[in-house]
């Protein structure tokens, strides 16, 4: 839990707004302290996209004030406050903050580390917006740097995090360089708000969660399963093309599978409790390589038998805090787009440049290219090589292989220091939305250390026995959070193949049943997911309700088309074509289907 | 445990083999007293397919006494001893016994429970054969009629089956009423030994076992996993055509829901231990149905939507012994081939019927007939009411319509009383692999009683709130169990569009290397599974291997085929045919994979 959280800091570190957004807090709080004198500040850092500002107040409030708190804030951006920043002693500090016990407990947790107070300082003291807060930085030099900023919403947050504290209040906002930034950002976090994937997913009946099943558990319903296999069936097919070959494990495994990988007690943690069988522990798997390790082993291998690509889409179970959980985006069941490759130390740069390139085939698929993605290489952070296991040597070789690759592949990259895994360096990649939004996805990596753990050997062509590499890679994520990718991305209009529901014939009278019935026969024999849609209901209610469903067709049959033996199109974008035969729309559409393609009608 | 142990001996109480050879096991551990008379027998119960026979003994015994021991048996067979019962009391049972603890112990028990003692008498006291034995019978009334016998193989076994009590010696046999029978049955041993799923699954690499991952675990190897999902899409396939939806769910469950299903506390032996997520017990699944009623539940439903047949080839896990476990065939992870059906109480009955049918229409693509299986129908033990959940009106119904259901099937039953579900009546389908042996693959449920605890509501046509009734079926079983029966039935030598490896290019020289890769490739682009044997390797060895892997198709490529841009085929049959084109081999294979064909070679 605690490397996650230094992770997101360090990825704050690197963002530029940062220091803008950390001010634009400050300025919030100065706005609240004047309108709320008794109001203790208990924190407000920078987060990805804004910030926010937690406080303790008895007065519950609500987004009302926003409009008269911004008012404030534009005129104290207006003062032009110079920000400046001073280290003084615990002592001096707990006379400041004398009336506010969440800041003394804070002194003092940096008194027990050794370390000097820091405070940044806002204006001068004849100011009415003047300000002095315990802070770390860093801030804008003076506050009319915030040139554009926005209150979003207030919610309530536990002290710390942790439920049994009291419940304070919390607000969120971000701030930008320019009003044209902050104006997109809004613009963004509208469209996301259309594109969720919880709305979304709830209004196609794509997946669903039960109380009794379990928070971050989704089941996934009939409409939500079609996309999955969809998916799934794409990675088999393109992975056997690929020279892989598929096993199928256990979801549990022995305490000692994991104390040769180290995940215990490295990683234990994220792992559930173990369940008793026979009088050892068992735990439910976070991760499939070690069931793979153990299939590898299972024969003698020979350098002959190298590569060797093991594939599985293997669910694997997590822990993550209740509060943490979201949508599919973060979940505690994850069915991984996952393989492992096992291959000689003189073959392991070409693999991994492969494994690159995969990702590329996939993503150039549904339609993203090279500036839509880009890779994040996890490095280890030098000051706390304590917390990375196995030789410096191995890494740096590791590392200086994946750079290689990474640059030979031609995919943008950027270094981020202590983003490596304990057990060796990584590569993520972060794909982009339709909308811009960032999704982490995959990760591939290059292993030297788990295949000496866990002595993987091959007979090398002169006969010893070596140690082979292993590299991690899952293209497509998992399930849950790719499809939650793609609902963004396609704002539920997914393309042909992978639509749960493909047409929908509606015929209008009872006259035309039987025809839109034969039609219907024709497009489930072409494997097509066809409904007819004979409801008691108006054309217009039903063509709407398919509209809201992103259906990609709709069938209108009337008696012309009976007569003719046609269809007319309506396609999802609203576009229509009549007086197409029965066959000459399989035709079309069977290939819009088979080729993966982006249009809902073109005839290659 | 205790309701499988139960099932057990009812099952051999219906046969009539039983009591001959609890008779065998008297006379064997008669001649094994005379040999060493310090023996203390322990106990001695039929089982299937024969009898064995615990004792405790210092000198321990191997099958080499068989010999001798046997020719004892036939004396005392020859002898005619009269066999006759008596029930004693507890004291003069104890006189009889006192000096073999075991039986002192069991007479004990016998006493605690308030019951007589029962004894069996074989011969008279002045015969040298003479015996009495504490045993609750039945026999034949004299040893004459053990026709036929045979002692099989020696074992230790703990006392009571614990592993914390002294290990004792357990001598297996087995025992007909005829030579021709007994030899029969040894040849089916012999036959099936040639075929155990656990020696061909090694021999071609189809899964394992490792000790880190756990006992009764398997992982599916590259091969393995090619049958499995070979068998997956065929009934996805298959459940498409008939109507069904597919769903995915997680492996765990808040006991809530568990609790719900009744499985909590009544299938908690079964279940593993829990696991603590957030302060609340979660289990490993043990049964899919929950999670899909949970699915059901999830959106109101209407008559419109029934029948609503959903299907999942969801990992269950269920507890085990450790001694229970065997190969694939007693696994502790179960890939189910599961659906409900939810429909009216009206649709139930015809929809079970399909249920069965579907079972017909699988089980006649593997080449079985209505002479390979039958249907045990499991009904409750009224005597046992107790056990049992639920309305006795809701069990009759429930009852009635499962009856007509398979009489409308053809498909022949029995009665077994005591081999209900908890919660409601079953049918169990028994199938006979190629050899003869009967393997309990799938269970067919009409439930009435789970969707009222669920409350597994649909609007009605008169807008009423109604109940559904639910189908559980699973015709493939778990993908463990099935493929361990096709491994004997098929003794390895899978159907085309099973096997994990269907052709194999033998160039018979390097000059022809490149016409095999040629042919490979063609054979790929067909979705073959092709591969080039260019080891360095004489051509007989590598034929041999072929055949030992029980591959199919050998392709043997010679200066003549490539010139004639043919192929030379020898089939694991032995069979050769010669000069055919690449094109024709992959037109005639590829529909015998595609229509499923037991044959080799046949040109629809």
């Amino acid at each position: 839990m605690q490397q996650k959280k230094e992770k997101v800091i360090d990825k704050l570190k690197n963002d530029p707004l940062m220091p803008l957004r950390h001010t634009a807090e400050h300025i919030l709080h100065i706005a609240m302290s004047l309108k709320y004198p008794s109001l203790k500040k208990v924190m407000g850092p920078p987060i990805e996209d804004g910030f926010y500002f937690d406080f303790d107040l008895d007065e519950k409030v609500s987004p009302e004030i926003f409009d008269e708190i911004e008012k404030v804030m534009h005129e104290i951006i207006e003062a032009k406050l110079p920000i400046s920043h001073k280290e003084i002693t615990a002592e001096e500090a707990r006379a400041i903050f004398k009336d506010n016990k969440y800041k003394l407990e804070n002194i003092q947790e940096i008194a027990d580390r050794g370390e000097k107070v820091s405070v940044y300082i806002f204006g001068s003291p004849e100011s009415k917006y003047y300000d002095v807060d315990l802070c770390a930085g860093p801030h804008v030099d003076n506050t009319s740097k915030v040139k554009a900023f926005k209150l979003l919403s207030v919610a309530g947050a536990y002290y710390k995090g942790d439920e049994k504290n009291k419940m304070l209040q919390r607000i969120y906002g971000t701030a930008f360089d320019s009003q044209e930034a902050l104006e997109a950002h809004l613009a963004l976090l509208e469209e996301a708000k259309n594109r969720d994937h919880r709305k979304i997913g709830k209004e196609m009946d794509l997946f669903t969660f039960a109380d009794d099943v379990g928070a971050g558990l989704p089941l996934w319903t009939a409409k939500g399963t079609i996309i999955r296999e969809e998916i799934e069936k794409w990675a088999k097919e393109t992975e056997e093309e690929w020279g892989y070959v598929r096993v199928a494990t256990p979801h549990i495994g022995k305490h000692t599978l994991y104390e040769t990988s180290g995940h215990l007690p490295y990683y234990k943690d994220d792992m559930y409790s173990p369940m008793d069988i026979d009088g050892e522990d068992y735990y439910l798997k976070g991760m499939n390589c070690p069931h793979h390790h153990m299939i590898y082993k299972s024969q003698p291998r020979s350098y002959r038998d190298l590569p060797m690509r093991m594939a599985e889409y293997g669910t694997v179970y997590r822990y993550e805090q209740s509060g943490s959980l979201f949508g599919l985006m973060r979940v505690r069941s994850i069915a991984q787009n996952d393989a492992h490759i096992y291959c000689t130390l003189e073959q392991a740069e070409e693999e991994f440049l492969i494994s690159l390139k995969l990702h590329e085939y996939y993503y150039e698929t549904l339609g993203l290219t090279k500036d839509d993605y880009r890779i994040v290489f996890g490095l280890p952070d030098e000051t706390k090589r304590e917390k990375y296991h196995g030789d410096k040597e191995l890494w740096d070789e590791a590392e200086a292989m994946m750079k290689r690759a990474v640059e030979k592949s031609g995919i943008r990259s950027s270094d981020d220091i202590g983003g490596a895994a304990f057990y060796g360096p990584k590569t993520d990649f972060n794909v982009k939305s339709s909308i811009g939004r960032e999704f982490a996805i995959s990760t591939v990596q290059l292993d030297l250390y788990m295949p000496q753990r866990f002595n993987l050997e091959y007979t090398a062509a002169d006969g010893s026995k070596k140690i082979c590499a292993v590299i991690h890679r899952a293209p497509l994520g998992s399930h849950e959070r790719f499809v939650g990718f793609l609902i963004e991305h396609f704002g539920g209009a997914f393309p042909v193949w992978l639509a749960p529901e493909q047409v929908e014939i509606i015929p209008i009278n009872e006259k035309v049943l039987d025809y839109a019935n034969e039609v219907h026969r024709s497009l489930r024999k072409a494997k097509l997911r066809s409904k007819v849609n004979d409801r008691d209901d108006t054309m217009q209610s039903k063509i709407r309700e398919a509209q809201h469903q992103k259906l990609p067709y709709m069938l209108i049959l009337g008696g012309r088309e009976q007569e003719q033996n046609t269809v007319s199109i309506r396609l999802r974008t609203g576009e229509q074509i009549n007086g197409v035969s029965v066959e000459e729309f399989i035709r079309i559409v069977t290939n819009v289907r088979d080729s993966k393609s982006l249009a809902l009608w073109e005839d290659k």
